[in-house]
């Protein structure tokens, strides 16, 4: 069956980047076919709802889609909630898979190499919150099920990756119960697992350390595996590391379903400029060529491009120099439909 | 009133660095009295009880207060949670101060300048944890009392420091209610503030762009005021620019009542070996003189002797060696007792 993708812009530089990873796309994998659905804050105003139903059919038909970003309204405003995390919710898309690695020559450093593996559905993201006059409590929930189900995700990517370590991120020493219940499905996981990472050196970092360690020492991270919300702080962390958002790509990943996301938002103050880097777009393609199209050989390919036009230097407008060069290292290396 | 202190070494490394601290305060300011107690991991092994009443009461007593660390057992043991929580929560100290300056000579970088200002009482901290089969639920609360009360903590500091920024961390995106009511409470004092920082620059970030910035752009930030769990992991994260935990200080803040405390655990990996640096416990007691005794003057001498000792480099055994240049630096510096 031919691959299809959905395609959501979204807001802002959204508008921008994802036209620029699809004509990548296009060019290492011609036989793939399009729909284009929308959602965001611009879709929230025009048409009241922020994830129309019509786009949540689309991405369930398509399998993957791509979403560019979405536009945060600064304030509450009734309604309204960020269009990937109904996504998210909607669609079960429950590991978010986030990796950061140094390139030679645009990196601030070299020599990390790490993916964090991010629970995507539950923690405080269950959008429970109340009020009672001036005190607000929200609900902030952890199941073995899918705790289980994040650390086979990562062990997964343990195996592909021939990866040495685990670190398990949590902060069971203030939060024994739901954390401790995290940790502890995790490591029932890994203790059954017999895939080629069964036998990898696990370690347990509390969230504080774990951040301390993610500035300091980057390089000292493999597969980290953790809750939501702590898997949003680290993840955008080790981010620097790679060079910042605007290389970040992201994979929101469920059974059957997958979106893939650069991790910056709609940048409303260079949305228009041409200053937004393509990169993360194009690399969240790269996730989707590698873990659901199952073709690992374009992902590199496209990776490795990516990696070769950051390295030879940005120049403004960052967003067609970075596109050109791709385009043209993908176009000039042989087989580009192989 | 003579000052006084409660000296509570508690466990590992805490045992060697307080007396550390404890002897540069004689030199700087004879006049302190002091107390001795319990409390932690060593402490509820042997009473069964990780604060005994003694303790809260003499932290009250006198007003004041140096914890050394506290193990943690790595595992859930029925009635233990940690020291330093129950010491915070008994005793209302409701704001913890956490600030992270380069020093020439010794930190990985120079030009950062930061404090965190985190709420210490309410957030996920407050113990209201339940497990129904395999799903647990955390509260986490957030009232708009807490938050004005850090608000000012923040503002009083802003004001003593003369600072130029205040950023409030928050994840409001996510969390409308409780964040939107931290953000918003915070906003409210800051409009009504008439101290030196009025009309200081304010600014709103989310926490994950926060735990970027803080790996690529610490110097970017000077007064961050934030959310309890966020400010654990924001504050860990900036002690990497400062030098790491070994000279990370901290205060934890209440009415009439003020515990000193170095960020860092209690280490058993080097407990014993001389090896723990006694610089954050140092810098802690210069955060009672400053916070507390209301003697800026000899907080700094402290601190600059601190700062001193470390950019002559740090020779192993840490522990004496960072001790003895210290004390002879307080003691050929003229007025001792000033
Ligand atoms: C936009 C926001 C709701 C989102 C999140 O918190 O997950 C973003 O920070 C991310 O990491 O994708
Ligand atoms: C030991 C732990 C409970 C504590 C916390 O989370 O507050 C520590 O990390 C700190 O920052 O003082």
């Amino acid at each position: 069956m031919e691959p299809r993708l959905c395609v959501i812009p979204g807001d802002g530089i959204g508008q921008e980047v994802v036209p620029v990873a699809v004509q990548v796309l296009r060019t290492v994998l011609p036989e793939v076919r399009y729909e284009r659905a929308e959602a965001g804050w611009e879709c929230f105003r025009s048409r009241g709802v922020a994830v129309p139903p019509e786009t949540l059919d689309a991405v369930r038909r398509c399998g993957a889609a791509l979403f560019g970003a979405t536009a945060s309204p600064g304030r509450v405003v009734p309604g309204y909630r960020s269009a990937i995390l109904t996504l998210r919710q909607q669609l079960g898309l429950y590991a978010n898979i986030r990796p950061a690695a140094s390139t030679a020559g645009f990196s601030p450093r070299t020599g990390v190499d790490l993916v964090v593996v991010r629970e995507n559905t539950e923690d405080l993201y269950v959008g429970r919150e109340t009020r009672s006059g001036d005190v607000a409590v929200a609900e902030r929930v952890i199941s073995a099920t899918a705790s289980r189900r994040i650390a086979r995700v990562a062990l997964r990517i343990a195996d592909t990756r021939g990866a040495k370590k685990l670190t398990i991120v949590h902060k069971a020493n203030v939060l024994p119960v739901t954390d401790g219940l995290f940790r502890d499905s995790v490591r029932e996981v890994v203790a059954g697992w017999d895939g080629p990472s069964a036998g990898i050196e696990v370690e347990e970092t509390y969230v504080d350390v774990a951040a301390l360690r993610m500035v300091g020492a980057p390089e000292s991270f493999d597969v980290v595996v953790t809750t939501n919300l702590f898997g949003d702080i680290l993840s955008d962390a080790a981010a620097h590391w790679s060079g910042g958002l605007g290389v970040a790509p992201s994979l929101n990943l469920g059974d059957g379903v997958a979106i893939a996301e650069p991790v910056h938002g709609s940048a409303p103050d260079i949305a228009g400029t041409g200053a937004a880097n393509p990169a993360a777009a194009i690399l969240s393609v790269a996730m989707l060529l590698e873990h659901v199209w199952e073709r690992p050989d374009l992902a590199r390919r496209v990776t490795h491009a990516v990696g070769s036009a950051l390295a030879g230097g940005v120049h403004p407008p960052v967003l067609s120099s970075v596109r050109d060069t791709v385009l043209h290292l993908l176009e000039s290396s042989d087989g580009g439909t192989s």
